[in-house]
């Protein structure tokens, strides 16, 4: 906390300032400048609010310097956090794709879905069961119906499948099948649920929310983190700001900002970003190009039919065009895309059950 | 629905266009023009997908034209929405106050603080038990400690009691005791949360989204409303946007676009929407000359020791002349501040347990 | 200037950020910490970009603490400026009000607006010869014919004339005639326009630019002041955000936020801010209570027909209303309506020719 | 222009709206809805302003369907721009990189990074010689001294200039040596200045401004292209919001959205909207890999000295190791770089002197 005078302050302001520091156990270092005088605050071990300062007469700005993150940043861990599952490593140097449709809309849908992504190189298969809906009258998911064809479609394909948790009533349910729990945009400050996800031993994606800026998502992260759990990965989906001409507005730049602050790893979601299926690809491409983990991206076969978000859905056969170029991009700059699990443990395992 | 063809599209692009309107169970009604062929949609009775259509080849753009909510527009109810709540009315032609601390810190402060609220003019009390913080390791509230506190508050002072719900599992608890559960910006879009107090019989003041468009504001009331809780009412709280120098934009042409669309009453929360203490009394006033219903205010009497948002905390007498300046404001506009709640029953009976 | 070290840096790297500050001519404060090292630099009279010392091995980050404008703020001249225009005092305690036309039409139009505004109280008249469009097809103003419309209007009703300058080739023009020449939202960052109205001998009125913050507004100003013209006074108009329920959003709690900082009168534009007729008596009322020095509105007697933004246009009735509203409002606050401007020297040579 | 008709509209006020629309010169024709009725505007040439028909009674909404720029859509062409600076084609298939400092500081700096540049593969210099700056106290570029030296750097490395006007005034110097005039995103809607470019026969590179949609970024483009000059190309430098993380937030989505609506090549300025050299990199190949005809990178060999932007500038080994970057990246996408100009007319003129 740097904490700055008025010019023109009185000294006693400035010793009521120096007197509030200690008083709340911090050393209070004084700057003389040219044209303010300022105080450097020590000996905090978390981030302060500068508000404490900011209201007393004689200061004119108070500046926090300590980040409000621990768990998640790099002061904390040098080195990258890489989640493993079902034999694919997210956060790596291996490039990964998570595909499927937006939402479970039935088993034959679902499967013929997963064994098209599958065919195309896909690492983990995504589908909703619970789906957070703008719209009370819209389609809100299968639930518990949706979870039992995806652990059928990861039985049958072997993909580890990544799904929606909406709130802390289902999330028992959810944890039983999904092998990677994610938490979508509008959640991502919903505390009560994240220190829920923070007890449990399963992979958490953390989306973006609409309007959160880089220190609050990796708060958000912090709060799952700090329960235990500490497999966490972040993907950016877009951000909202006054551009009209996409969904959202898709913030690549956050791409190498997180990984300078952050060992977490970072994905990008290139289908909600862009709203539309013609520009999936060329964002998609972008992402990689940027240097994130990896991408997810939705697909379906018969779009015009979805239930949710068939605009922005790649076709099976757009979707193989992606693998491919994304192969090249990776290799271009020097990575490579994952090995595809084999036939893994958990779909053998599943089978035998 | 409007779709508009693209310049130069084929025929049989048209009559695609035509089939999928009908194959949807609506009408198609094609509109000729000197550069664009347009397609009007009707008999549909919620808003379409726009997206469904805008994938389609030769189609250039789609236009929703159905509100995509129902019950709180003013197409559903032309008259206003009016709450009673121990005695006050918010929604009518009176101005309503809701003041207090932001954080319930225990039974002296929330006392303290209680009494001065009433006899500066105060309509209802609010103090939070549960807060919704950005860090982990900030307070995160009393809890059901603090619920209890407020109860013995409105026992005391006769106030109604306004203070928030952060997830289902507090839900029973916080409804036992508040006569209004706030809904937090981060939990605007909490839709399983949202669900829950549409079944409950406590009115709900559904705060603004950090980035929410007024049509989702209203959907998320469209929510609680939908499941059978009629009593709704909307607080704007400031909107993120790029300016830096304030906590959040207090977007306050929000409160005519409401009146327009609406039935539900809007407050404004000046407090949070500036972040500090001096701006409050101007954005209070400006809310007021601006027709709100009515605004909520956190004040705390040693607001340097404040566990949460003190520097936004107005003193006892700084609120005291908020009072009078609103009471000449609302006289100006030709309304005026509603009559406090006598010693209300609620604090009549409670005094009798 | 504060510079961050990171956690875990080197000594030479802290020995070559000190050796840098002091090759600037600088000071350097070292300021230990438990966790972060950090360097107060002193020394500087003006700000220095923190982009200097961000990009050196060690550094966590660089934060500014001068602030980057000097004329324009409350440290260089401690009372408030106030500007004179024909009698008029823009400014100081009294509440001022600038109405007309978006547009110089006719002349039977500007002069029948002009008299309806001045019956109804307004102070200055304003209306645009030169218009900024964002298509080029949109009428562009009547040019110099404009200007000598205007003219004509203040001979006639006696209301020193507020009126746009676009760009430098017009400037003497439109310097020859109006009493005040406004700086548009688009070209508050058009320095070459700010440097050449640094020479004039007219007040200034600058728009906010759409997204600019309030430092880089006053940097404008700044501008204008550092080429020796004293006379500038700001407009608040809204800005550009996510919002899409009006025009623009109104970010009225720049009112408060602007006196704490400049010496500079404050005014605000409700009909641009919110594009709409119905919602600029609200805003304009918000904009004196939340302490504006004035507010700018549109008036056309017949805004189906006007030619530029007939949509937000109050109808001269509407106005009278507005200024009644006003008149009550400024009165609750302890402020008053400025006395109109008498018969100005340019009304009564009109008179006499 | 579709005109929504408010549930419970009166007959009458249906009958106003289709005269207004008839005596305008245009045909109405009315669409039944369930919920509402519409009324569709044929006949228009142009964007008509929806506001003429918002403020009318029984009017809820107007929706404009036609695009308000015409020679900068795709409806007006159907081909791509190719623009061709000294030997080097913008827009085609090839990928082409503009680079070079911030700005002229003085004739050895220039060289020496134009050299290296060259070296490198660079295809332009850019370099500026008008600055402009927030604050009227920073360095403002050399002027007409600036030009000379960049026309010496390309009499000797023989890259076609890009440099920037800031104002009408110098103009005529500065088209009389680039081969590119720059408008900078703060004067992408100065109209008058768009007007006098559209009068010259050189390419001019309009980036985009900082809150500007997509729509008007084109219209701004409109304006060049109606006054008679064909050759317009666009450059995202990112755009404001509310992220902090960033000096600008990159909107790559822009780029396949320009291609889907205009036929002007698109280009890419990572230095502007990223601040830090360390994030240039990874965001100049993410707009390679979204498909945009080049890119524009600041680049000094003696960052820590440069007068303008050194903290977002590469040194030339880094600016060596990106092209090679850009070269495979295009290869892998099924691009590739442009060559390089050979030693042009200009280059060998200048060496024969």
């Amino acid at each position: 906390m740097l904490i700055l005078m008025e010019a023109g302050h009185e000294e006693k302001q400035l010793e009521a300032v120096i007197e509030k520091v200690r008083s709340l156990g911090f050393k209070a270092h004084v700057i003389p400048g040219a044209q303010n005088v300022a105080v450097g605050v020590t000996g905090n071990n978390a981030a302060i609010d500068p508000r404490l300062f900011e209201g007393m007469p004689g200061v004119a700005d108070a500046i926090p310097v300590t980040k409000p993150y621990k768990l998640a940043g790099r002061d904390f861990k040098r080195g990258e956090t890489e989640i493993r599952v079902g034999g694919v490593v997210l956060g790596g140097y291996d490039f990964v794709v998570i595909a499927g449709p937006c939402a479970v809309e039935s088993e034959e849908q679902t499967l013929r879905i997963a064994r098209a992504v599958k065919k195309a190189g896909a690492h983990l298969l995504r589908g909703g069961a619970y789906k957070p809906r703008t719209s009370p009258y819209a389609f809100q998911g299968l639930g518990e119906e949706g979870l039992k064809i995806l652990a059928a479609a990861r039985a049958e394909v072997g993909l580890p499948i990544v799904t929606e948790v909406l709130d802390q009533r289902s999330l028992d349910a959810v944890a039983a099948t999904a092998d990677v729990l994610q938490v979508g945009a509008r959640n991502m400050q919903n505390f009560a649920l994240l220190k829920d996800l923070g007890k449990i031993h399963k992979p958490v994606m953390l989306k973006r929310g609409l309007s959160a800026t880089l220190e609050e998502w990796l708060q958000s992260a912090e709060y799952i983190l700090a329960e235990g759990n500490p497999d966490v990965f972040l993907c950016e989906r877009g951000v909202r700001t006054f551009a009209d001409h996409a969904r959202n507005t898709l913030d690549l730049n956050v791409v190498p900002a997180i990984q300078e602050l952050s060992h977490l790893p970072i994905f990008v979601d290139p289908s909600h970003a862009t709203g539309l299926r013609r520009r999936v690809t060329p964002m998609a491409r972008a992402a990689a190009a940027a240097g994130a983990h990896g991408v997810m991206v939705e697909v379906h076969d018969q779009p015009q039919h979805a239930l949710c978000d068939g605009p922005q859905a790649l076709s099976p056969d757009e979707f193989g065009h992606l693998m491919d170029d994304l192969d090249k991009l990776c290799r271009a700059i020097g990575k490579q895309l994952a090995p595809q699990p084999a036939a893994t443990a958990a779909s053998r395992t599943k089978s035998h059950r």
